[in-house]
């Protein structure tokens, strides 16, 4: 038997998804599987992403876990729910396969600390990059080799989807002990390098139903979830992935915002009903539909989770002048040099027809500010020592 | 042959109706025949009614309409079909019983004045009493005794509910040619006395999707709409008859908050989406359920249809209650004494437990007024000439 490192420290980034074909209730809460397959669309870590370091070390008296610097309770179901997931993965690779045994103790404790790169008022869902970075760093110091959608999964459902780069499908499984429940990449992130992305960062004033309770409360009162679960998804699914694999964007655009518009429709069936959309979010999808009736075809799509903010998906010749036409609906107030960020985006002039078209009255300060990105890969290694989020005394550096 | 009378008029007035179990779509657009049954309540005509007059006189050359005061092109082809379905029904009774023949010649030509005693920019459907209005005194003028629910449907499908007080059901009918797809009472307006009406006339911005082209649009494009027609509305129809023939307010109020809240889930499942809900109607929805939830039963429902306002339903000895926390979440904004309208309401004071449970900050001038009334009949011949609408030489009183 090797001797044993005393220490060993892994530090990964994932990505956060959005998903085109919405996941929205369990068919069992304690493995957290679905009541339908669900696809997503993975965007770049240059813009959006959780930076996770995990250590373990024979020091270690205690698991710990740190999220964007502050200490917190590593209790937590979910989190120790994956935690138990890795650890038995670890303990099956072993006992399966002596000659490739690890170095270090299954019962080190571990040491995690998580940030995100943008803030958690962009009303992204950080917990799928989230607790799939937790997962892929804990395979990392764990030695663990197998298919991680359950240990994503476990922390948060679409978690999953970030565990892979591109467009990515989660099937839903028939098994009741979710085996089949998992990932799968369905095209890279290189298949449609055209594909922009624009998260359009809404100003909320209140606080939302959140998404498990709102699940939870949507399978059991809303007749309509129950039916677009069984009857409609599945085609939808397989709709949208031809669409994806033909790169066809009229098709996937209109299908996006579809499939948007049904999962906010079964939000509001729900008793008592859950609205996430607001007026800015309702005078956004107004403005994608004008914009494309005036180009007579689907250009811009939008989509929106559990929250008001939208995402759009257009292409990279339509970036600029959708940006003008948002710019001149949605007026920044105060932070107009701080309106755009991300990938750069030319300024573009408005056309007084596309202006004439739009047809809206201005709503100033509706939207923040505006992310551009693009599609990205799956979870990456970083290999350089600075990169770790913990020194080694397993603490926070203190510059995180 | 009895010599013919060379003038006859007569006025009557119709109410509004609010529908509990939505109508929204039609499987026949010429007929308007709906793809599923509906059913209302009748309000009272104290607070809101169409008053219409017809009259008929050999002297006339042409039939003509004023609406409100302004004369309307009569050639509409909805108010052509009730014309021409009146006319149909009175011939076919003549011919049937040569005994019961009318004085005044069918081929006289008509003029008709109808005027709301509401402003449109209640939101209120002004069609459905308007169309009831017309079919019942286009009925009177010309001797029609028959049921009248194809003339009024034929002008607007709900105003075939409004030929009926109290709780009305219009049942959709399986035959192609509509003569099955009737309205009928279900419990008349003496039925439950202690039930209440709010309408909530919410301060909106923008004009809406016609109902008409929206359920068009609703009925080609979404799923939802079609399995609610289908497979969900048969079964509330029953429960809702006999919550209403119970006086079952728990059982009413609930079912009236999910249908409302099914039809505006497959309004925003069209494509593309329809929004008739606002930012304050979705906080009225909070409000009613914060209330209820405060008081650990449904004290309070609301109802919406295609536009922003919310229809309240309510027990008389809920109102003044209610009406204070709205006051209170909704301060009047200039108008303040004349924010409440119809029904006198009582001030009640607002329990600091009660404020703090409704936990919402105030949004001013979000609720323009109230219009506090309750169940009522169905049309009502007025006797005295001063009602008529249309003095002895056709035209429209100054007055008017």
């Amino acid at each position: 038997m090797a001797s044993e490192k005393p220490y060993l420290a892994v530090t990964c980034t994932a990505p956060v998804n959005i998903a085109v074909i919405k996941y929205w209730g369990k068919r069992d809460e304690e493995l957290i599987l679905p009541i339908n397959s669900s696809l997503s669309v993975t965007l770049h870590q240059d813009q959006l992403k959780t930076t996770t370091t995990a250590v373990i070390s024979k020091d270690f008296t205690e698991d710990r876990i740190w999220l964007n610097g502050r200490e917190e309770d590593i209790g937590q179901p979910r989190i120790q729910a994956c935690l138990r997931e890795i650890r038995r993965l670890a303990r099956k690779r072993r006992s399966g396969d002596e000659e490739d045994q690890l170095p270090l103790s299954l019962n080190y404790k571990v040491h995690v600390a998580s940030v995100n790169n943008f803030p958690t008022a962009a009303g992204l869902a950080s917990s799928a990059s989230g607790y799939a970075c937790l997962a892929y760093a804990l395979a990392r110091v764990y030695g663990v080799e197998s298919d991680l959608s359950e240990v994503a999964r476990r922390g948060s459902g679409s978690a999953c989807r970030s565990l892979y780069g591109g467009f990515v499908e989660w099937q839903m499984g028939e098994q009741a002990d979710g085996k089949d429940s998992i990932a799968r990449q369905v095209a890279p992130e290189s298949h449609w390098p055209e594909l922009r992305v624009l998260i359009l960062v809404v100003s909320a004033e209140k606080k939302l139903t959140g998404s498990t309770v709102g699940m939870q409360t949507s399978v059991k009162t809303s007749p309509l979830l129950k039916f677009r679960a069984e009857a409609v998804v599945p085609a939808r699914m397989a709709e949208m992935i031809r669409y994806v694999k033909e790169r066809n964007f009229q098709g996937f655009g209109q299908l996006t915002m579809k499939d948007s518009n049904q999962f906010h429709a079964t939000c509001l069936d729900t008793f008592p009903p859950i609205s996430y959309l607001n007026d800015t979010s309702r005078r956004i999808i107004h403005l994608v539909h004008r914009f494309n009736a005036h180009h007579g075809q689907t250009k811009v799509a939008y989509t929106f989770d559990a929250g008001p903010n939208a995402v759009i998906f257009t292409r990279d010749n339509t970036v600029a002048e959708f940006v003008a036409a948002v710019r001149h609906s949605f007026p920044p107030e105060s932070n107009g040099d701080k309106f755009l960020k991300g990938l750069p985006v030319k300024p573009a002039p408005l056309s007084d027809e596309l202006k004439a078209a739009l047809g809206m009255d201005p709503t100033p300060g509706g939207i923040k500010y505006i992310i551009a990105t693009q599609v990205g890969p799956g979870p990456q290694v970083l290999d350089h020592p600075h990169a770790h989020l913990l020194g080694p005394d397993g603490l926070p550096k203190p510059t995180v």
